[in-house]
């Protein structure tokens, strides 16, 4: 007899296992199996739609009477242009390059052995991420491509959603006769259940979390496999001294409003002291009447001094406020004597995301471009391209904020590792 | 008022920050400065030789005192030769391509965003090692060529040595004035002052273990930062029914007697079964006259049937024995249906670090280097050349058994990350 957390347990582990043995399969698959596949996998979600759409319809009807916010309900809901979505998303990787296999370096020793460092799939990806359907479908597509198994842990609302896009995701691996166990989906809503997936040492070779900052401090507090961080962005905007003011504006609103939910837009405003008289009361009434709520440091109210209404409305900030991702319209503004002040202002509070200065004077930038730790610094540009699709990758799989491995945005080539094969001629080691 | 512990940690996270303070000045020193540091460590070391072999004779009269074993002593024990070579090793990466700032990419976006993926130090790294004063030098000056400053916490039998040692090395960095915080040691002996700083997440940005099994798990379980697993290593040799027996011989009896204490030593020899009967006794004879202690499956016992003196001493191998790295004396052998049930058993037993096969058939040779999932698989080669130096990486900080970030040896390259620069004239996204 076991207890209902040690069944839990093995039946976890037992997936997981499927997992590890399907991914040494998939290791050897062609380039055009996993094309195949992908196609098989995207002509599978379409047969499959009125199913996947009567499953999500009820996570939809269960989230809206557990009183879910309209924005949840949004990422959860699918419709048929959302399916159709996800299969462009499958098709799209057909197109990219396969990194497996790839020939990274060619050592010839003095005593005849060769050295050859190949590129080779991770092995099995375990994928822990909230209620958003369309990352079942995304995280299978790429692991496929990268010759990767992969266990999907998605947020419980989804539950249903999930299970049926999985279901028809194995029915695309069996038309190409690759083993359907390289997609493992843990349809089970008790959080134990991350723990025991996180803590598979020696079966699973990488977690990456994707969510929210508690969800990824609790992978990473209970992981005993390596984890990549993603997406967690406590982003800055530097507006030097010299910045070219039409710039900084058009930078600035884009940054903070284009999409306020996501990682790369802009949460504090950095302003050299020498233009925040003239400048600030110009950027914080664009960006308020775009309904965005201001927290300022006391220099910055003070600079608003002219502007009674605005500097009402520009509330004192709170030291919490430097280091949250508000992640909505609300944002922080900061002034600060200088370029090395806005380094160790970002330094500070950063999450290693993106960074950005505007000027027109080539010192400071490579001073900031140099100096500012995170995986993406800017010059002159808005935070908002760093992704996958806008860097040229085609896809990615997350963005890390750390610097192990991969930093910025996770393309094909971050979800692999490499290999050395070493062909000899009975040489052994004097 | 603090407790003890509340004191410790605030004093090792004390010495975190200023390693991080320190690091972010040393990511802008130039290669020549780095160099020049690198060789005034080396005379410090020599300046500061007979302080050095004082505290490392108290920390070798302890050791003894305290009854370790006489192999654990030779690698405590410091004299002038010694000094000597880690300065060698110090001068020696001098010579060695500086990896940081190098462009590993450009890409130019159809709006002309100009993107640069350039190499930078990784920041803080930590090492946690044992008694093996040598492992202090080595880190900190490949820390120092890659840019990244490294907080030090070796064993606690060699704590006067490495002290001494690091005093010196700070001489070096001083003498060049680079920041001497770069180099942290960790003076303290409570196995919590490990926990303080592998938890110390944003600001150690990599931990690296270096030593047994028990240490390793123990950091992994710890640890809120980013881990590599180094070093542990049960490597098998297959020897296929086409070996060329000459060089299964030399290969085999290299990789299990010229250094069994190594990671790289071979701990099971896996034997196809058509050539059991001719060659296990004709090897094992050869094993057991250089001392090593034979533990073998049933098969391999039945086919010594014909030389009942070498089956007596070939004990039966428990589970546990397919688990154990020795690091002694001690082998299994294993006798395997064929090419495949090889590869099964160390995809199962290996710890994913140097798997060998000896055959003349290419058809066995690809398959194995294909599945077998390891850093480094050999094909007629002693898997004894598992090394940053027998690679022709010139050093190395250790041997990755994990898939991410850094395989195998890891040498300047895998000491670094990159970031993205991305150069704008007013882009913003759309």
């Amino acid at each position: 007899m076991f207890t209902q957390g040690e069944e839990r347990n093995r039946e976890v582990i037992t997936q997981v296992k499927a997992a590890k043995e399907a991914a040494g399969k998939l290791s050897g698959a062609t380039t055009g199996q996993k094309n195949q596949a992908l196609l098989a996998m995207a002509d599978a979600i379409w047969r499959n739609r009125q199913e996947i759409l009567v499953a999500n319809q009820q996570d939809v009807q269960d989230a809206q009477a557990a009183g879910q916010t309209a924005s949840k309900v949004d990422r959860l809901q699918l419709n048929e242009k959302r399916l159709q979505d996800m299969m462009e998303g499958l098709r799209k990787l057909i197109e990219l390059t396969d990194p497996i296999g790839e020939l990274l370096e060619t050592i010839l020793r003095p005593d005849g052995l060769l050295i050859e460092k190949v590129r080779v799939p991770l092995g099995v990806i375990a994928m822990i991420y909230e209620s958003r359907p369309n990352v079942t479908v995304d995280a299978a597509g790429l692991a496929l491509k990268t010759g990767n198994a992969v266990v999907l842990r998605g947020g419980k609302e989804a539950l249903r959603s999930n299970a049926a896009l999985v279901k028809a995701l194995k029915e695309g691996l069996e038309a190409v006769h690759l083993p359907t166990d390289a997609f493992q989906f843990i349809n089970r809503t008790e959080r134990e259940s991350v723990d025991d997936l996180i803590q598979a040492r020696g079966l699973v070779d990488l977690v990456i979390p994707r969510g929210g900052a508690g969800l990824i401090e609790r992978v990473v507090k209970h992981s005993l496999v390596p984890v990549i961080e993603t997406g967690v962005g406590n982003c800055h905007v530097y507006v030097d001294k010299q910045a070219d003011l039409q710039k900084a504006d058009a930078i600035v609103i884009n940054a903070k409003t284009q999409r306020p939910s996501v990682c790369n837009a802009m949460e504090t405003l950095l302003v050299h002291a020498d233009i925040a008289e003239q400048w600030l009361p110009v950027i914080l009434a664009q960006l308020m009447e775009r309904g965005v709520e201001i927290r300022a440091c006391e220099r910055a109210r003070a600079a608003l001094a002219g502007n009674p209404q605005l500097r009402e409305k520009a509330v004192p900030a709170t030291d919490a406020d430097w280091s949250t991702e508000f992640l909505d319209l609300i944002m922080n503004v900061k002034i600060v004597a200088d370029v090395n002040e806005a380094i160790q202002h970002i330094n500070t509070y950063g999450t290693l995301h993106s960074e950005a200065i505007v000027t027109e004077d080539p010192g400071s930038a490579q001073i900031f471009l140099q100096q500012v730790d995170a995986a993406a610094v800017y010059h002159n540009a808005s935070t908002r391209f760093t992704d996958g699709f806008e860097f040229g990758f085609g896809a990615e799989i997350g963005i890390s904020t750390q610097k192990l491995h991969a930093r910025g945005p996770m393309g094909l080539k971050e979800m692999t590792s490499y290999k050395y094969l070493i062909k000899g001629n009975g040489q052994i080691r004097v």
